[in-house]
């Protein structure tokens, strides 16, 4: 009896992202585990582009049903925060009560991310200590990596969220964190 | 019988919140649906802000579970896509097999924002029209609001996916395209 991991990313939008996940399956693999990736069903032929997203999107859901196990990078793309695709796959897998892992490859907080990359410092606090951006946005100050609902849906099931740094120019690519849910989901479901 | 709906959107970061919630909540009441929103619950007292951020996250999950439809403000939030706590919920949402509507006050697509807001325009297209930003990645290309998971979950549930312009200014606050999840909700449901 093998336990199926779904690889959640925005790998899916780099130039190799058949490389990068035919890797992640290898090493997922090589830790015991049977992998299943966007792009591991052929999409069927539709006459639009719109069709077309939503067979891909219906092939996603149908791997994530077949999958025990959620390991989502969670890194910031295309601005601060995780891509809202792997977002929407955690919450996902967090409903029908899978294990869920994820990782980051920036360690800096939402609230670091936010006040410098997106408000460029501009913030502010009141009285009770509560932050607003420049715009009178509130800032959410939980010393978490992301939106609470993320990190909460992977903490409260048990799961993982590893979160560190990596060298420069490895951010969407670097593969540490997810070697370490990897590591840590095979120890807990696999001996 | 009345059927609970969850309120979703990054309006929680208002400096009104409350007073937005209640606005839609009322609203959701008016079309007939018993509304469930972030913020409904107490949150009980924790150490850490942390332990905080985890128990409201269990809070949203638990109404949510309660709920028989979502309706997602997916209008984008601080960058170029909706907002990653509620993409989540939608996704968890989804999973549940419950009724998914979701709404973006910014008509322009994915495809559009994505290369006018985030690559000021510096995008390629390589001879099978396959679209790429200034640093390689690729850009989803599918006549979506967003990416094809969030829409993907919506259609293939028989739900709507409302995506109007409103007036400058109020992109996180106009409820035209909130009051049409509720009307076609509504007459779906309810009658």
């Amino acid at each position: 009896m093998t336990m199926k991991v779904y690889l959640a990313g925005p790998e899916v939008f780099l130039s190799n992202a058949k490389e990068v996940l035919a890797h992640k399956s290898e090493l997922a693999r090589a830790a015991g585990f049977t992998p299943l990736a966007p792009g591991d069903l052929e999409i069927p032929r539709t006459d639009s582009k719109y069709e077309r997203g939503i067979a891909i999107s219906a092939i996603d859901e149908q791997l994530m049903l077949a999958s025990d196990l959620i390991i989502a990078n969670l890194t910031p793309f295309r601005g601060i925060s995780a891509d809202v695709g792997t977002s929407f796959e955690l919450g996902f897998m967090c409903a029908l009560g899978r294990q869920v892992y994820g990782y980051t490859n920036v360690a800096a907080s939402y609230l670091e991310r936010t006040s410098r990359d997106y408000y460029k410092g501009m913030i502010n606090s009141d009285a009770s200590g509560k932050l607003t951006g420049s715009d009178g946005l509130s800032i959410e100050d939980f010393d978490m990596a992301d939106n609470l609902m993320l990190e909460g849906g992977i903490i409260s099931r048990g799961g993982v969220f590893v979160r560190k740094a990596v060298p420069d120019g490895r951010v969407l690519t670097d593969l540490a964190g997810f070697k370490e849910c990897l590591i840590l989901a095979a120890e807990k479901y696999l001996r």
